[in-house]
């Protein structure tokens, strides 16, 4: 596993600029794996901002409560990241071991433990052993260098087939800015080993609230609109830095959302890239799909009616077999739970419309269908008739090759 | 497809005996398949009860909004049902498909059309050609004969690998009733194919309203504890006829709630097994699975947080591959949107506690829980220690036969 890169990996991987304000080191510090880095410290100069969203799940690992304790500081001095181990459900122990690590890396650089951030990804209850952090943290922080993204994207992989990058930039009040990302994914989450988690770094002077809001804003339509498998991490985790270095350039405050829109379009532009690369290495992916649902009583609806196409395993399957299966669409809609008019509902697979106001279209060809299925990237439309809500989201197929991967993940 | 049978089947087929005012009868109408039953007619004497329980679909087929909307008049003289075609997503021409076969089912029998109820199972999105039904059931109605109860849930089947009846007695005030069922299943829904329907019959004199409870009670805990994959069908249908006619050996009228204990008990008891039934025949299915949730802050928490668990593709990807991945389990009991409390949470695999208290239980045996994984039967437990809720839900593994099913179902 993690051998074989995913036939919808991007063809290239785009180079990160440095980010003022911003070192990053990785290790070998033989958590989990040998033979690859498996522990990030990124160290930020002082004065960085941070943002972060998590996990919605009431089984948070120890680092998300952590993280979410700290973040109401709105400073951040460090971020750890170690992967092949969660650390969740670990009990009290996790807790300590979260704190220790946080203590470590505040040791290291000169902070507080409350100014060190912290993600850990890998097997779930397995108790997470502080020590490697320790040893490790104090050469890491003097070995810390500008620009090393790609290295760091690395380290937080785990069945993940290809590191995940991005970078954007925007034209500010007096100057511009840099946003860089890297994320890690896979199952969407396969708790053992595939939380999602994304750190996002940026030169930009951001006000901690619109910092903050801007994230959300991003996340809504990027990492929390795609599926692989509809089960939820207990580690997921994206963290947004700031370090405001662009003041030495010239950029003035952002402290408004009105002045913080070109940021706001960068992040959402470089978050869907992140996501989209997520869903490319889906476990067992050989489809990328978008899904859009139109014409709902809300946005709300129209992203809840999305994700029930996106996450059911009738559609997905049929998907993987290149089929049509246009009835598996209304089936999705229909359990959705949310306002559907069976009579007013029409189906497109790409440009072909294939069901409408509640029926077949009887113009439809069975073989120019076909031929689109086949294709590796596939759009699904519903359009309801109802209102004028919409939404969408990316999601894979379901193949046997996932059922492979996760059935015998542990052993 | 269809051709081996479930490796989960049950060992001996029950027979069922005879409930008076009720005749059956099969034919091979060549809606679909070929060389095989695909059209079942009951007829009831006049003054039998009916009572129906249907798919929360928001995009119910045209069978289930006839029989939604004939429920009130309380009275049954003929059911008809089709495999082969849903006649879901047919458009207006579904509802003339309904009516112009319950019409036809009238005039063979010498009932109002409002008298016949409906269901169709199969391919959706196909116009349903009424003119089969008229053809047949004229004859049908001659033919209809007692106690062909196997024969009509042969059928009813679509890729069911095995006919599900089951039947039970019990013993209420003036002397016996009788409970015969049938159903069929298979995805827990396909909705090409595998929608659950199931037929309840008795010869129990039975008050409507009461019957219409002790049938909504019944499926509570039999066929809405069950998922195969979560996935809702457009057609999903139980109905449940009470003849009145062990009036004749003594039996006095059900007409209360406490009167009908002995009828709730047995109907649930039946239901339950139909139900398992189903599960045992789930597309790709190599386990049968029961999931107890207990300690919710509520009856109606548990069961979410129970379907959340039966539901999740990793965690059935691991009962596949016989992997105790007990994670997992706190992963879908973290994702379900209900309380739970980390630290409060305990796992059990049978007999073996893996998980206690927002820890891995130190005291666990890894080989004698991998050995417990390797039963075809299997029960998970997971104590949330917040209330007194608790539930109990069926459901099976996700395999990769499930997907090679599933995705070139409709070529």
């Amino acid at each position: 596993m993690g051998a074989k890169v995913s036939p919808l990996a991007p063809t290239s991987i785009p180079e990160l600029p440095a980010i003022a304000g911003v070192r990053l080191a990785t290790a070998e510090a033989g958590i989990h794996y040998r033979n690859r880095t498996d522990l990030l410290l990124v160290r930020f100069d002082p004065g960085a901002a941070v943002a972060g969203v998590f996990t919605t799940s009431r089984c948070a690992s120890a680092p998300v409560e952590w993280d979410r304790a700290r973040l109401a500081g709105g400073t951040a001095r460090a971020l750890v990241v170690n992967s092949g181990n969660a650390n969740a459900f670990t009990g009290m122990r996790g807790h300590q071991a979260a704190a220790a690590t946080a203590e470590a890396a505040g040791a290291a650089i000169g902070c507080r433990a409350e100014e060190v951030f912290l993600a850990s990804t890998g097997v779930i209850g397995e108790p997470l052993d502080p020590r490697p952090f320790a040893a490790h943290l104090g050469r890491m922080a003097g070995e810390a260098a500008p620009g090393r993204f790609l290295e760091a994207a690395r380290a937080i992989m785990t069945t993940d087939t290809y590191p995940k990058v991005a970078t954007r930039r925007a034209a500010v009040e007096g100057g511009e800015i840099v946003v860089n990302g890297i994320a890690k994914g896979a199952g969407m989450i396969a708790p053992d080993m595939a939380t999602m988690l994304s750190f996002l770094f940026t030169d930009a002077p951001v006000e901690p609230t619109v910092l903050q809001a801007s994230l959300e804003e991003a996340c809504a339509g990027s990492f929390n609109a795609i599926t692989i498998d509809g089960d939820t991490s207990t580690s997921d985790t994206v963290l947004l830095f700031a370090t405001g270095e662009a003041r030495s350039r010239g950029v003035g405050p952002i402290d408004s959302t009105a002045a913080a829109a070109p940021l706001r379009a960068a992040l959402s532009d470089l978050s869907r890239d992140l996501a989209h690369q997520i869903v490319r290495d889906g476990e067992g992916v050989t489809k990328f799909v978008e899904v859009t649902v139109s014409g709902a009583v809300s946005d709300a609806s129209a992203k809840r009616i999305a994700l029930s196409i996106g996450n059911s395993p009738l559609v997905k399957t049929a998907l993987a077999g290149a089929d049509a299966n246009w009835g598996r669409v209304v089936m999705a809609v229909g359990k959705a739970g949310e306002p559907a008019d069976r009579d007013r509902l029409s189906i497109w697979f790409g440009p072909h419309r294939v069901a409408h106001q509640g029926e077949r279209d009887p113009s439809y060809s069975e073989e120019a269908v076909s031929q689109y299925m086949k294709n590796s990237e596939l759009k699904i439309r519903a359009e309801l008739g109802l209102g004028e809500g919409s939404a969408t989201i990316w999601t894979g197929d379901l193949t046997a090759e996932y059922v492979a991967i996760n059935a015998d993940y542990r052993s």
